[in-house]
């Protein structure tokens, strides 16, 4: 079960180094701007972060589904609070949602059998 | 080939039932919700089935297609019928629906070379 | 009350035709199978224009709904299976399309109310 | 500057008691799912209004931003928390979002400047 | 006639001043992105124009599509070949481009017959 | 790492042969005007692939994007030209749309080590 998770971390973060050495100074721009978007500011970083979930959620990225439900985790959110967020999606976006849904939940319970994302490096965001 | 179905089917049931008893009650509400709105009322579940096809097929959701092929082959759409509902989904959603339509004609022939789901749990629909 | 309805219709049927007549062969045959694909066939007319309802409403085009909606009431699609499939687009799609609902029944309305689009030419689908 | 804000409020309120007079219970019961889901839970009211505005922002439906804007303010978001709000909607949908960020700063503006929505009502919340 | 495309162009420089002075630096900086990446670079202007109208077209973005035509007509693309963009777009994108496509035809039109915005200022592109 | 694209391009020519052979005449004359807006008119085939490329991005469908990277290469479309062509759909689409961008920045990677499509038979165009 563990694969899932360190696959998309490997990939992730091998195309995001592939991409910022690419050499084209605008989409490192952007990439910079994301990373800023959900830092502290007059909002905090949690309430940013379940934004970002419930964005992803309607517009049915699963990986961003994933990046947003990690972060959210690292920032104390709880699973009952997770539920919410994803139920406000749910509504949002109606029944289209729910394989992703599904999904989602499914890596809640990866993390929460320890299924860990190691700390380090996946804090600079990109999508 | 019969791999592709089944695992569709399994892991679907299994985080439908893990979604449904996590305990966020409005989820459970909405999957009721969206098990009800196909069957049979003013318009019978047959229509309703190919509607919930052509909705799924223009909002590209490889799962939600595959659930509403199998629904809709169960009330007895044929596959010429299929192909036509395949063609206004076509039509409304463009070109970048052909990728779904690839992997939809790919489900129609593996349901009829025998690569049935099961009939038992399925109806309980959601997504 | 009567001027959305006409409006709509007016615009509709000058651009129609100011794009058919604009030389590019390729729109013109597009427009063609736009209006082949819910000609009757395997499915019936009336399932078609409630597919095309369905597809038009979770993709959100205002437009679109008041074709269809036009469409369906011509073929003897009743009120209360409108309601139905405006329910079936509102599960797949979820509150985001309640603003075109709203819109939706309140074109059923001026319909009911006698604001009625003439018959001529509009059949001649397109978009 | 007073009548965008009162003519949205005014058909919202119109249509929705249409709609839930209309007699169709499933569509009822959606309605109340959607109210229910903004209210107090394990995350508050708050976080939940941010969610939702996030989530119609990329979505992007004039309509919904707007309730979602009133009813921030309601709860006590502040515009620089509103602009980061909107920020965040902006990196995660792209420029397609700008025409409603632009229409969306006119709201909080003209909300600013005492074009008040009245309060009784619209908290019956739909889309 | 006149007054849509001054309308259009109005409200737009308006809120966009409104929204860099607003004091968000991280939307300023998106804002300035969105204005980069039609310069030329490897691609020249012309070609990034089509694409973004292309992109705009088949997100059903009006004020996108007509802010990307005017563009395009000042960087001399002929009528024929922005029907051939507006073709490429309606075949990615399906018929529900097309009420799109009827206000882009319009817009043109409406170009051509002299209804030209003035040209200081909007090349400071935003959305 | 061959296996991707020539999995891709296996499915992908054998489920277009089954479609075309299904009987639908609709569906085949779809294919054939899809073939076609991107062959040479008013804008060449190398503007015209940029374009699909783009709108593939925005619309966010990974299979598109990988033929229209492919098609853009073999116009001669070069690295530097396909990053700016990748800022233009992340600009216009926004964070949403980095995941595929890791994996068009993938496939570029893969089809420059060699792992080249053989030319034959895709270049009939469907989707």
């Amino acid at each position: 079960m563990t694969d899932r998770l360190s696959e998309f971390r490997a990939f992730r973060e091998r195309m995001n180094a592939r991409i910022l050495e690419a050499g084209n100074l605008e989409i490192k721009r952007f990439f910079a701007l994301d990373t800023r978007c959900y830092e502290a500011g007059a909002l905090d970083v949690r309430t940013k972060e379940l934004m970002g979930l419930a964005a992803s959620m309607v517009l049915r990225c699963d990986d961003c589904i994933t990046y947003h439900v990690i972060r959210c985790k690292e920032e104390g959110v709880s699973d009952e609070e997770l539920l919410e967020a994803f139920n406000v999606a749910l509504i949002v976006g109606g029944s289209i949602v729910i394989p992703h849904l599904r999904r989602a939940v499914d890596m809640v319970d990866r993390l929460n059998a320890g299924e860990a994302p190691e700390d380090a490096g996946h804090r600079e965001h990109a999508g």
